[in-house]
């Protein structure tokens, strides 16, 4: 006798439902433990039932566990910024989940649309949006993107009911409408958008929401699906081994950028108070046309210890506005930034259009310091070179000015100023055992400072060694640098 | 023969420079090291050269160790929050400065003259502002107001100049001079200001800024002096005694709000699902009303552990739209969040206009978990009931509709929860040795409790003490008191 199979019946999927809703909070609660992200991002025809969909979702969830972020068009902190960074600086911790009713989507649906993205800006945008995704999973987090479908006929029926009802018509907005005329090309837009950014690790789940009870089902079992599978990952170990940290790249045949410095160039102290003063003064004015223009400036000031980071940072601010600068001196990092990407802390302090952010270190720590020390993994510091070149070319394409400084010294003017500052009781302070400690690494770390410039000098994030053995010329040559590059790009 | 004195040349105004520069970075760096906080204000009439002192006195600190925040009239993000919101949260981490041009003090001046604040909020304002001058320092930060005064002739005259100069013609707007018109109302207004608003802990410096030169050696010398008398102040131990944390207010004759609750009440199942139901869908309404009239609540959860406070949270948030909405738990304090104010990551926090803040624990962990710990000073958990008292008088004198929830249980509902708890394969995560150890604390912590809603229960901001060993009549209570709390607000 055959077995009947289960018939489709309300009871069923009543059962359905309670069981997914039951996976789905276990699910959650193991992400949590085992420290998984999770991005689930919306996007759809207007009324196919975000709002709806989200709402079902979340019910078997731990409200503790998650937030909702309702993406409108960019407010005044967003614009100012590079189009990705309000979508970065929401990124989830690593036992949060980030739900995104729209998203960086927009871009490829409305404002193709509207005609603010062009079929020539299409192809940049796209890989902007690939790397994000990619720069998310690679650090482990689950990014599930859901496209939810309707059609014409339902979605003029939905808007309809929803105007007559007085409870909910402020849902429904002459905006809505005029969406709903342009239904064929948003269909279209759309599709091609799926098309273009489907990725293995961040798939888009399309849904026709026509009936939302079994869209809720279908969403559901596709969420399950993918936190069931995260969770079979192994852990990574969190002791990283260091030995083979410097074998890499080796007999490349690439020159060594720092072999090649010439750290003989002085410059006299009176030819550098008047040149610097001078430039300080261009630099002021430079500030102001900046502002009125509203470009992003990210200064990064990488170096050996005591190389003089912080005396050129100073003459660079000397003559500026504060209000227009910040100088972010970047530490270990805190509790809440080691518990997100290692780019995370570095998106949330980017300067509004208009302003300059000077970081005294940087992100450049991924492939120096973690790497010799063995804070990150060997696939981790290997993959953030295309990650760091990937974000400074999302920074620049959206208008951001970028220079890198490599103050350099060698080894002996090193020694001569650790000691000068024992030697002196107001600057011992600056003299630590660590500071000792890697110096004792310098040739490992030449190493990885070679393949750093190497790796991630490129025409708009340029990296500028600076010789340093001279405070004054360096000084005058940071100073400089600066001044010509705003003047190019102003 | 006598001394000569010395004379008012330029060679000693330049000494005396050079000397009060030296002492400032030094005293930066011992601040930094002693993990002294420090803000400086910077008021005044327009023209008399706020920017330009700002800029002098920055010239000898280190650049990593400060920010400028120049305060324009405030964003989006702002006004749709408590006007000490954009302040409170830009309040520097311990071993910051930061430095205001334009402060909360826009409210005694450009409001006042302005007519937005009239002389009956007047009153209401000062208290504020001076209560959050106050719990800033004592907390241990270092408040400099600085007030550079000009006359009328000197301020058209530098107009003037800054206009005629095309480099600085922007620097002078319309409103400027629409202000240099009201000069006098502004003198009267700032006059009355700084009566209203000195305070032994946290002075106004006056600076008459008609001369840039002196104003600046003035300016540095009380700079100086004010960080010197800090530098001096004892550091506080770390470890706190916690032996005296329950003899306080013992025999005050107050009733124990605890005491009082009655556990008896019950609700049906089948009225608990209707009524829940019912109130799930007021509330939706609700919550679209308060988006309109955009209001912020917060709802703050505490209770015994396993009181049902995350089962309550889940019922009162299951109707509404998750977008207007944010649970937040509040577990032990981060590196960063420990850097500041107990309060700063409550303000961080706080809800925009028109969403409502669901706090899973609160800043009410600073009088019990933090009292009974010792994780701060007898001194400081005093002073909290003061500081939180004042603050949320602030949140509701702004709009902020503000209810507190008590979850209570007695002592052996508590047991039979914790053990069915772990009985269960599911719900096994939920108890750990720390609950058992707090449970072991039981009595000191119902001191603590009754403390605590004795003393900051009030008209704005109550304490509903929820009668929880019955779960469904404690969901439905605290559906019921929101629903009726919105509806009485809107």
């Amino acid at each position: 006798m055959p077995v009947s199979q289960p018939s489709d019946s309300n009871n069923d999927t009543k059962d359905q439902l309670t069981l997914l809703n039951n996976q789905l909070g276990s699910l959650q609660r193991q992400a949590i433990l085992r420290k998984i992200p999770i991005v689930i991002i919306f996007e759809g025809a207007d009324a196919a039932g975000k709002g709806d969909l989200i709402n079902r979702l979340l019910l078997s969830l731990d409200p503790r566990g998650f937030k909702v972020h309702a993406m409108h068009s960019p407010s005044e902190e967003s614009i100012y910024r590079p189009y990705l960074w309000r979508f970065w600086t929401r990124t989830p911790a690593r036992d949060r989940m980030a739900i995104f009713d729209r998203s960086w989507y927009r871009l490829l649906l409305d404002d193709r649309v509207n005609g603010a993205i062009s079929d020539e800006q299409l192809p940049k945008i796209v890989e902007e949006i690939k790397n994000f995704e990619k720069q998310l999973t690679d650090d482990g987090v689950v990014v599930i993107k859901v496209y939810l479908t309707i059609s014409e006929k339902k979605q003029y029926k939905r808007m309809v009911q929803l105007e007559s009802n007085p409870a909910t018509s402020w849902r429904v907005t002459h905006k809505d409408w005029e969406h709903h005329k342009l239904y064929d090309e948003y269909r279209v837009k759309s599709e091609e958008m799926i098309e273009l950014t489907k990725a293995k690790k961040a798939p888009w789940i399309r849904i026709n929401s026509s009936d939302l009870k079994s869209a809720n089902l279908k969403l559901l079992k596709a969420v399950v699906k993918r936190l069931e599978a995260a969770i079979k990952i192994k852990l990574t170990p969190k002791i990283h081994k260091i030995a083979s940290q410097l074998d890499w790249r080796k007999d490349k045949g690439e020159p060594s950028p720092l072999d090649q410095v010439d750290l003989s160039h002085t410059l006299d102290r009176e030819i550098y108070k008047t040149r610097s003063r001078v430039l300080q003064e261009r630099l002021h004015e430079l500030e102001h046309e900046l502002y009125i223009c509203r470009r992003p400036v990210v200064l990064v000031f990488e170096g050996w210890d005591a190389a003089g980071k912080g005396g050129a940072i100073r003459r660079l601010v000397k003559g500026l506005d504060p209000r227009g600068y910040e100088v972010i001196p970047v530490a270990a990092p805190n509790t809440l930034e080691l518990s997100h990407h290692y780019l995370w802390r570095f998106w949330t302090q980017f300067p509004k259009g208009g302003h300059i952010a000077i970081y005294d270190r940087s992100w450049y720590g991924r492939v120096t310091v973690e790497r010799l020390e063995g804070y990150c993994s060997k696939k981790a510091w290997k993959r953030a070179f295309n990650e760091i070149n990937a974000t400074e070319e999302h920074w620049s394409n959206c208008g951001t000015i970028i220079l890198k400084f490599w103050m350099h010294i060698d080894k002996e003017e090193q020694l001569k100023r650790f000691e000068a500052r024992e030697a002196d009781p107001n600057k011992k302070w600056k003299i630590t055992e660590e500071d000792w400690r890697n110096r004792g690494k310098w040739d490992n770390y030449k190493i990885a400072v070679d393949d750093m410039i190497n790796l991630t000098d490129k025409p708009n994030a340029p990296w500028i060694v600076v010789e340093g053995n001279n405070k004054p010329y360096a000084r005058v040559k940071v100073l400089e640098t600066t001044v010509k590059a705003l003047e190019d790009h102003l």
